[in-house]
């Protein structure tokens, strides 16, 4: 079986470094980028909309979020109408970071993909696509399907 | 530009929710298995080799076998011609996980392969490959390349 795993985590690692190096802001850990983007793409969702999104653990994203809002960079508030959801937006302060945490990441998309002709693109991101489907749908069935 | 890393994050991040759900050992946080997978692969290299590898900032690697050798799953030992450099070992302990996580890593890619014709994942494994090395050069420059 093909490492497909190894080479995208490699590339992963590689854009946190080149994240780091890029995104010089203290109030950001680069590992919470994607809740950034998550978070300011779709303001006023919930912690278990954030899990479901992001493919991680409720634990793991009430950490984080918790960690966030420490720095101000979001806040959270309990649903109106179901005291059991809470609900989390982002400040001002991670809204001015969002347009260059979005560039960082397009930058890197782009320089990533120079070596690659249009035509090999669309059939990659096709089955990246169809990729990431069935990643969520395994990692949502959470037992072992072989 | 296309959303190439959204993607590939989403299915790093599927990954770790899928092996957190079969790796049930105690010993072994998820976020390490890569480090399981080289140290095992190259016993005996340096510090330095592994985060040139993994591609991860000495800091985390060194963060990273902390937390390895208290669960005595590593060991280190300062070189004998350099004492400036540390050289890492699997224990038995590491090299007895080594098996699953390897099985649960194949396991992965073939689920989440499984809609792909043959042909489609030869060219995307050879993109992939591509990407991987730009990723490395890009990251290592460590500067804007825009």
């Amino acid at each position: 079986m093909p490492a497909v795993m190894r080479n995208m985590n490699l590339i992963s690692r590689c854009q946190g470094l080149y994240r780091a190096a890029r995104l010089s802001e203290d109030t950001l850990k680069s590992c919470h980028h994607g809740f950034v983007l998550a978070i300011c793409a779709h303001p006023g969702e919930s912690q278990d909309f954030l899990a479901e999104h992001l493919c991680l653990n409720k634990s793991t994203v009430a950490r984080s979020l918790g960690t966030l809002e420490a720095s101000k960079l979001i806040r959270r508030e309990v649903h109106a109408e179901d005291r059991r959801v809470t609900l989390v937006f982002p400040t001002e302060q991670m809204l001015s970071l969002y347009p260059r945490v979005r560039e960082i990441a397009r930058d890197w998309n782009r320089l990533i993909t120079e070596d690659c002709t249009e035509e090999e693109l669309t059939l990659f991101l096709s089955v990246l696509e169809r990729m990431a489907k069935r990643a969520r749908t395994v990692a949502k069935e959470g037992k072992e399907t072989v």
